[in-house]
């Protein structure tokens, strides 16, 4: 089966250079390495740039286990990136005619990537009104082949969130269905956009028996420069991903490894300026929100992304490339979410005039709806 | 079905860590972060640590397409490494019942992570006293499903080299049986060993139209630590593999690759340690073999790797167990590539006192053999 064009990396990929305003980016303002250094400015002078700890460096994993309730050290191994994590995790979980749930608008990796593993993919529908999961459909789309859920938590493009309460009911939904087929229902969470420092922001590996998180540096952190993520879950999925892991990458990479161990030495300041950038932001937004004409907006508890509405009854392919050609603001369109009306809103970035900006976007708006054939 | 062990590399991480003389690594000397950047220390200062170029670096992509005689943009992409090159162009040629054809002893991803993809896989053995292919015998194992061909060239672990005339045949051999079948009959080979400042030495992706060539900085250049390497083939397949990336790395990281154009911009120079420190060993070796009474050896014209008899109708994990444990001489025995009577010998790194050590090891095997129950 052919892998599908992945709509949101081909959509950034194609006109994101293109952008003089960047309202879509789902990272956070990206560190330099001179930031990253500032505080050990001599950490890679003398590191030996070889194969490095296999499964990462002693360091980095006190550190990344420092993030989890659970700490046992056969639960964590690194990779090249979460998106990496959660292939590794779907490749060595799922097979032929298997069934995964997902739901949707997310993100695409979820629901296709099974899908060319030769998966059975249902995807639920998020209501619209607030974006929620609504736990009795998930329940209803449960098949006794099911194996895997997988989402994100918080979700990219709608900013969803699962909290604690929401997470337990799942995991003994999950639980139930275990026993009823004697087969593990795995939960894969990409917490990419968890902030691990908000202890309302539990990890799915530490709530559930079969929940797997995969977490990063590229988000929250701004530092998806180093290619770098980890994978946290059963002791024995982890095993199994190890060997997968040296026949596809061996290692991570210690200069990666070290960066990223510096980082969350360091990740107070760090995310001290994501707090502060993603308020400022949701400031702006709500009191813009409060009086565009032609824009709504769930926005999100958690996370660095939201799905702004669009006027009703136009194309967002075609209204995002409009609008970057002649204003510079630059959106990834609802369609590449399978969504029409919406495009994907970033919180992450320092901008230097966001109230001006999106009282460009309301006048641009007025004169395309205006003429529009 | 579960993807077996790699067995070398879990040697590697069992025991590399105990080595006192790692007489068995297939790397060249490690470089450290001030070697790299000695010439251009500012190089990294202000560099954002975001996404980066998705499919490479520019610089970078010049670098590496000046290492080809066909230049083409639309023939490269860059990976986390040559393995994953690997990984991500059998992902996208393999299916189900595919049959596939590799070398024994060879690197083992060839041969387990077809059988992985649900392929059938041939491996036919090399000729043991001067570890050559015979492409009689490969012709002969050709069946009408084959898609694939895939090796290292030069090899790992007997330094096996197909010259420039026997590609050539190889790629004629594959064209008539593309021909006959109507599909691409596919030649994959792992050019990690090969040095791409000898013209004598060409890749498989220049010489045949269904040729594709993985590469990496991680042997010759001293550079596994950058987790960087790249894929050079058909056009279409590149479209394909930059897809399946956007499901699994979306790019490889700006850090890695600005470094890799940075070393690829120096080459010379850090090729000219490698051609001295792999003369500087095979010097030793060759004065060695000569009055060693328990081992001989196949030196190979190109690459870093070799592969050292041991003494006959012994286990060679035994000998290599007890070897590191009792003299700290660390060896990959032939059980990891399911050879008996062999032991893998690696090239490319400085030794204090080669001499020495390989002393040593004659003495400690005398009477390791002498007292053998």
């Amino acid at each position: 089966m052919k892998l599908k064009d992945f709509l949101t990396e081909k959509w950034m990929n194609n006109y994101e250079r293109e952008a003089r305003y960047n309202l879509t980016d789902t990272s956070c303002d990206a560190l330099s390495m001179n930031d990253l250094l500032a505080c050990q400015p001599d950490a890679l002078a003398d590191l030996p740039l070889d194969y490095g700890w296999i499964t990462g460096d002693p360091a980095l994993r006190q550190e990344i286990l420092s993030l989890y309730s659970s700490q046992d050290e056969d639960t964590l191994t690194t990779t090249c990136g979460a998106l990496q994590g959660n292939e590794m995790v779907m490749a060595m979980l799922l097979g032929d005619q298997d069934h995964v749930i997902t739901f949707t608008p997310g993100y695409q990796q979820f629901a296709d990537f099974p899908r060319w593993l030769g998966c059975d993919v249902s995807e639920i529908e998020l209501c619209e009104e607030d974006w929620s999961l609504d736990l009795e459909t998930l329940k209803a789309a449960l098949k006794p082949n099911t194996r895997l859920i997988v989402f994100a938590n918080p979700s990219n493009p709608t900013g969803t969130w699962l909290n604690k309460e929401q997470l337990n009911t799942l995991a003994a939904i999950a639980r139930e269905h275990t026993k009823t087929t004697g087969q593990p229902l795995w939960i894969l969470c990409d917490e990419v956009y968890r902030d691990p420092m908000d202890e309302n922001q539990p990890a799915i590996s530490d709530v559930y028996e079969y929940g797997v998180s995969t977490g990063s540096f590229s988000k929250l952190l701004g530092l998806a420069g180093l290619r770098l993520g980890w994978i946290k879950g059963n002791a024995d999925l982890i095993d199994k991903i190890n060997t997968f892991r040296d026949y596809t990458i061996i290692s991570a990479g210690p200069l990666s490894e070290r960066l990223g161990a510096i980082a969350l030495q360091n990740k107070e300041q760090i995310l001290d300026h994501t707090h502060k950038t993603v308020a400022d932001n949701l400031e702006v937004l709500r009191k813009w929100l409060k009086q565009t004409p032609y824009f709504s907006c769930v926005l999100p508890d958690h996370g660095t992304v939201a799905f702004l509405k669009i006027p009703e009854g136009i194309s967002s392919e075609r209204f995002a490339k409009d609008l970057l050609e002649q204003t510079g603001i630059f959106f990834v369109p609802g369609s590449c979410f399978h969504k029409e009306g919406y495009v994907r809103l970033g919180l992450g970035k320092t901008h230097e005039d966001l109230a001006g900006v999106l009282e460009k976007l309301d006048a641009w708006t007025q004169n395309w709806l205006a003429h529009l054939d």
